[in-house]
C-alpha cells in the first residue's frame, strides 16, 4: 500500500505540473488572440482614417497611421514597457523594474517564461492604439515627422506613465484613491485625447475650415462608408483591446487589472450593452452614420471603467448618455476654432472621462482588495484630473515647441494642394470615382446618359 | 503515512477545484471569441449592405443596419433571452426560466456565474445576426421605424422563440421529431428567410424595378468590390457564429446543442467544404462574384444542419448544389414581382431549408440521447414547416399591418431623390473622387504635375 | 484507509482524463481561431487584388481570387493533406500516411478524433494562402482556367510537398540538414514567389507596361486605400497563420513544427517587431503606403524562420533590411520585363528566401532534437535551393506547356477591353469609377473627354 500511495503522489506531482503548464500555455493563447484582434482596430483605424480625409489627402493620411503603428511598436519595446514597469508608484524606480529592460532575459524568446512576450505584445497593441487615436484628429495639415515624434512620446511614454499610475494593481492613484478604471477609459482613452486637444491647440484648424466671419465649413469625409466599416473593425478589435483588460490566473477566477475578482461574462454583458446604447444615443442625436458609429465606441469608452461592475441596463443608459453628449461636445470645440477632424477629442477624451466619472457617480463604495480604498466620486475626480493633465500637457508643450520651431504644419500651399502631391508618390484613385447628375434618373438610361458632376 | 494520504486528498481536491475552474474559464473564453467573430459578422454586413445599395441610400442603409443591431441587443436582454429559457416544450413557461428575466442575478456581473454573461453575449450576436438578414432585402424603400419594429420582433422574439423549440436541448421539434439542426440552417436562416418573403410580399418592389410590360431592370450594387468583402467578413464571423453552435463540456468530448457528442473538428472539416462547394457552385451558375460569395455562404448554411455528420466530400456536394439553385430560387423569386435587393430570401430562406432537407435526405437514423427519436426526413420536413411557418407569418402579418396603416414605406418621392438626401444629414462621397489630368503622364513627372480635373 | 486509497485513486483517475480531454478540447480550439483568423487573410486577398487592378479588371481579379481559395481546399482534402503525410522523406511513400487518403475515417467526423480535422482545416488554409500569393501577380491577363490549375498544382501539391520537406518533425531537410523555418518563410512564400516568378516569365508583362523603347509605365492600382485595408487584414490573419505554425502539447511546453521547445511569447515578440521593421523599410526605400505595408508584410516573413530565437530587436533589424531590400527586388525584375502587377515575388519570393537565409547568417548552431543537426548556413541554403527550384520549376514548366497551348492568356483585345466586361456579368461600380472608352486615350483629354461607358 505504500507503493500505491507513492505511485498516487507521483500521478498527482505530474497532474499539478501539467495543470500548471496547461494554465501557463492556455493565458498565453488568450492574451495571443487578443493581440491579434487589436491589429483589426489597426486595420479599422486605417480604413477610417483613410475615409475621413479629403481626397487629395487620402495616402497621407494612410502613410501617416502606419507610421504611427510602425514606430511605437519598438519604441514600446526599448523604453514603453520599462515605463509602466517602472513607475506606478509616481516618479520613483519600482525595485525590479530592471527585468522589463530591452536587454534583460525577458524581453526575447525565453523557454521558462510564456508570459511576458505576449504581456509585452498586449500593451505594445495598447500604445499603438492611444497614438492612433490622435492621429484621426490632426490630419490633412500636421507635418509627419512631428506628428511621429507626438505619437511616439503619447504611445511609448505618456499613456503608459498614466497606466503604471492607475491601471496596474501598484498604481498610486489606485493605492491611495481606489481609481477604479478597468477598461482604460482614463487611462488609454482621455489620456489620448487630452493630449489631443493639446496638439489642436497648437495646430490650428485646417485651411478653409472657418471663413473669415467666424462661420465653419463642413470639410467632408471623402468616403463616409470607409469610416464606418473601419469603426465596426475597431469594435470588432475591442474585443481583443477589453479581453488584455482581465487577467488569466491558472485555474482561479479572472482578476481585474486592480486583483478585484471578476468575470468575462460582465465584460461580455456591458461593452455589448455600453456599445449599443452609444450608437442609438448617436443616433438621437446626429441621424449620421458617422457618428453613431463613432458614439458606439464612446458608449464601450463611458462603460469602460465598471465594466466588471455595471447592471448591464446600466450600461446601457451610461453608454446612450455618453452617446448623446459626445456629438455636443465635439460641437463645442468647432464653435470654439478647435478643428478635431474626427471627433478624437470629443470621443475618447470626453468619453473617456465620462467614464471614469460615472464609476464614481454610480459605484462609489465598491470595495477593494488588500486594503486599497474602495471606489469613491473624489477618488475619480483625482484621477480624471491626473490622467487628463498628463496627457494634456505634454501634448501642448511640444507641439507648442515644434510650433514655434515651424516644424508643427506643412506649409500652406501644399496643404491646399493636398498632402498626396507631394508626400506620397502614388494615387489613390488614378481612374477616378464621378459623381453622377441628379438628372440621370434611375428610369432613363443610367450610365450612358448620365453626366459627370464636378465635386464642389 | 495516513498524514501522507491526507495531504495527498487536499492536493487532488485542489486539483478537481483548479480544472473545474480551469475549464469554466476556457470556456468562457471560447464563446467571448465567438461573440468578437460575430462582430466581423456586422462589420461585414455593414459593407455589404451599403455595397449593394444604389449610391443615393448608401448611408440610409449602413443606418438601418446599424440601428437593427443596435436595437435587438438590448431587447435581446430584457425579454429574448427568457424566451429562449421559457418556450423549449411550445408556448408553456418552463419552470425555472425566471433566471433569464432582466433583474435575475444571473443577469449582470456575478462572481459566481461565468457563464450566463457569455451565452447571453453570443446568443445576442445570433438574434443580431437574424435581424440583419433580413435588413439587406428591403433597402432603398423601407421605412426606418418600420424596419426597427420588425428587426426587434425578428431578432428578440420570432427566431429565438424557433430556437428554444428547434435548437434547445428540450425543443420540442428535438425531443419529439428529433428535429436536428447543429448549425442552426433553420432556426436562424430559414426563419429569417421566411421572415423577409413575408415582408417583401407587402414592402412590394422598388420603384424601377419592374417595367409597365412586367420586365426587369437591375438596380445595381453601387460597390461590387465593397459586397464582395463584405461577405468574406461574413465568413470570418461565421467561424464565431458556428462556434456558438458547440457547446463546451469542461474535461469532457463537446456535445452539440442537443446533447449528441461531437468535435469542432468536424465543424472545420465541413464549413470549409460546404463553404468551397457553394462558391464553386455559384460561379458554375453565374459566374457572378458578388454571387459566388453569396452562394459560398449558401453552401455553409446548406451543411449546417448536419456539420456534425457529414462526409466532408458530401459537405461540399450539398454545398455546392446549395449554390447551383440559390441563384435559381433568386430569378424565380423576380420573375414574381419579388424584389429581393441582396437575394436574402435565397440565400437564407432558401439555403436553411435545404441545409434542414438535406440533413433528412442524407443522415436519417442518425441517433439521438435521452431517448430522443432518430433523425428523419419526417421530422426534418416538419421542422421546416414549423420553423418557415414561424418566421412567414409575423413577417407577413405585421407587414401587412404597418402597410395598411401606411408606415411601411418611405414616399415615392423620396425613394426616387434617394433615402440619404432625406434621412442623412451627410454626403456618402461628397466629391464624387476626382481623376488626376491624364496629361501628366505616367512617365513624365507625376502627381506633382497633375491638375485635378473637375469631371464635366 | 485502503478504501481512501481506493477513492483516492479513482479521483486521480478521474482527474487525468479530464485534464487529457481539456488538453484535447483547448489544443482543438486553438487551431479552429488559427483556420479563422486565416480567413481575414482571404478577405484581405480578395480586398487588396480588387484594389491593385484597373477598374476595368477588379471583378475578373475578384473571380479569380474566390475560385483559387474554392478549388484549393477540396483538392486540398483529396490529395494534398495526404501528399504530406506521405513524403517527408523524399518521394517514398511514408508507412501511415494513408490515415491521410480521403477515404480514411480520419478525415471527416470522428468521435476519437479531436485533431485530425483541425489539422487538415489550418493546413488547408496555408494552401489556399499559398495560392493566393500567385493570384495577384498574374492579375489582369491571366485566363481563368489556366490560373487555376496553375493554383491547385501550387496549392495542393507543390507547397505542401515542400512542407512535408522542410517544414514536418520527419522532413529530409530537417533530418540531414537541421533546416529550421519556423514561421513557412521558405516552405510557404518562398515556393509561392518562386512558382508565381516561373508563370510570369511566360505569361508576359500586360498590355501598355512596357513601351517600345523598352520604357516602363505604370499600371496604377484603381485604388490604393482598398489594398493598404486588404493588406492590415492580411496581417490580422498572420496571427492565424503564425499560430498554426507551433504545436499545442496538453500539459507541457510548446514546440515548433521540429519538436524543439519554443513559446508564443517568442512569436508575438517578433511577429511584431518584423513588421514594423519593415513597414519602415519600406517606408525609407518608397514613401508609398503599398509598399510600405507590402515591406510591412515582408518584415514578418524575413523574421518568420526564426521566429522562435530573434531577440526582438534583431527581428526588426531583419525585418527592416528585407522591407529595404524588397521593393528593388520588384524594380529589378520589372526593369528585366517582368511584369509582377503587386509585387508577390519580390515580397515572397525574395521575403521568403531572406527569412531563410537570415537564420543560416544570424542562428548558425541552434542546437536541435532527436539527434537532428543543428541549424546552419549550409543547411539553410540548401533548403533554399531546393524549395526555390521546387517552386520555380513547376511553374515555369506547366505555364510553358500552357503558353505553347495558346492557353495561358486572354486575347489581347479582351485585356484592352478589360477582363470584367467579358468574364463577369455585373459592372463593379456601376454609378462611378468611370471605364474610358477605349478610343479615349491617356494622352488625349482624360475625364473630360471620356464617355462613360456601358459595360454591357
Amino acid at each position: 500500500m505504500e507503493q500505491q500511495l507513492l505511485e498516487l503522489g507521483e500521478k498527482v506531482a505530474a497532474l499539478e505540473a501539467g495543470a500548471g503548464m496547461s494554465n501557463t500555455i492556455n493565458m498565453e493563447i488568450f492574451y495571443w488572440w487578443c493581440t491579434a484582434l487589436m491589429i483589426t482596430i489597426h486595420a479599422g483605424f486605417l480604413a477610417y482614417e483613410m475615409g475621413a480625409s479629403r481626397a487629395k489627402n487620402v495616402l497621407a493620411a494612410g502613410t501617416k497611421n502606419l507610421l504611427a503603428f510602425a514606430f511605437v511598436v519598438p519604441t514600446f519595446f526599448f523604453f514603453g514597457w520599462w515605463i509602466y514597469n517602472a513607475f506606478p508608484s509616481g516618479f520613483t524606480i519600482a525595485e525590479g523594474s530592471e527585468v522589463a529592460l530591452p536587454w534583460s532575459a525577458a524581453m526575447g524568446p525565453n523557454l521558462t517564461d510564456n508570459a511576458t512576450g505576449i504581456f509585452w505584445a498586449a500593451f505594445a497593441l495598447f500604445a499603438a492604439t492611444t497614438a492612433s487615436i490622435a492621429s484621426g484628429a490632426v490630419i490633412e495639415r500636421i507635418r509627419l515627422t512631428a506628428f511621429l515624434v507626438l505619437a511616439i512620446v503619447l504611445g511609448s511614454a505618456v499613456w503608459i506613465l498614466g497606466a503604471a499610475w492607475g491601471w496596474h494593481p501598484d498604481g498610486w492613484l489606485t493605492v491611495q484613491f481606489g481609481f477604479h478604471d478597468v477598461g482604460a477609459a482614463g487611462c488609454v482613452h482621455l489620456i489620448a485625447g487630452a493630449f489631443t486637444l493639446g496638439i489642436l491647440l497648437n495646430l490650428g484648424p485646417r485651411h478653409g475650415k472657418y471663413n473669415a466671419d467666424g462661420s465653419i465649413n463642413a470639410l467632408k469625409a471623402h468616403s463616409v462608408p470607409l469610416t464606418v466599416v473601419g469603426l465596426m473593425l475597431i469594435i470588432v478589435g475591442f474585443f481583443g483591446f477589453l479581453g488584455g483588460c482581465i487577467i488569466y490566473n491558472g485555474g482561479a477566477q479572472w482578476t481585474n487589472i486592480y486583483g478585484q475578482p471578476a468575470t468575462l461574462s460582465a465584460f461580455a454583458f456591458n461593452t455589448l450593452m455600453g456599445f449599443t446604447g452609444g450608437i442609438i444615443g448617436g443616433w438621437v442625436k446626429t441621424r449620421d452614420p458617422f457618428w453613431m458609429m463613432s458614439c458606439g465606441l464612446v458608449g464601450i469608452i463611458s462603460a469602460a471603467s465598471g465594466l466588471d461592475v455595471w447592471y448591464p441596463p446600466l450600461a446601457f443608459a451610461i453608454g446612450m448618455a455618453g452617446g448623446v453628449m459626445a456629438p455636443m461636445v465635439a460641437l463645442f470645440l468647432e464653435k470654439r476654432g478647435i478643428d478635431d477632424a474626427v471627433g478624437a477629442v470629443a470621443v475618447h477624451g470626453f468619453g473617456g472621462a465620462w467614464g471614469v466619472l460615472a464609476m464614481g457617480l454610480f459605484a462609489s463604495g465598491y470595495p477593494n482588495v488588500d486594503g486599497m480604498p474602495a471606489v469613491s466620486l473624489t477618488g475619480q475626480v483625482v484621477g480624471l484630473v491626473v490622467l487628463g493633465a498628463l496627457g494634456f500637457i505634454p501634448g501642448y508643450a511640444i507641439s507648442a515647441v515644434m510650433k514655434a520651431a515651424g516644424v508643427l504644419r506643412v506649409p500652406r500651399d501644399v496643404e491646399i494642394m493636398g498632402l498626396d502631391a507631394v508626400e506620397v508618390p502614388v494615387e489613390a484613385y488614378p481612374e477616378g470615382l464621378v459623381r453622377m447628375a441628379p438628372s440621370a434618373s434611375d428610369e432613363d438610361g443610367g450610365m450612358a446618359a448620365a453626366k459627370p458632376v464636378p465635386a464642389q
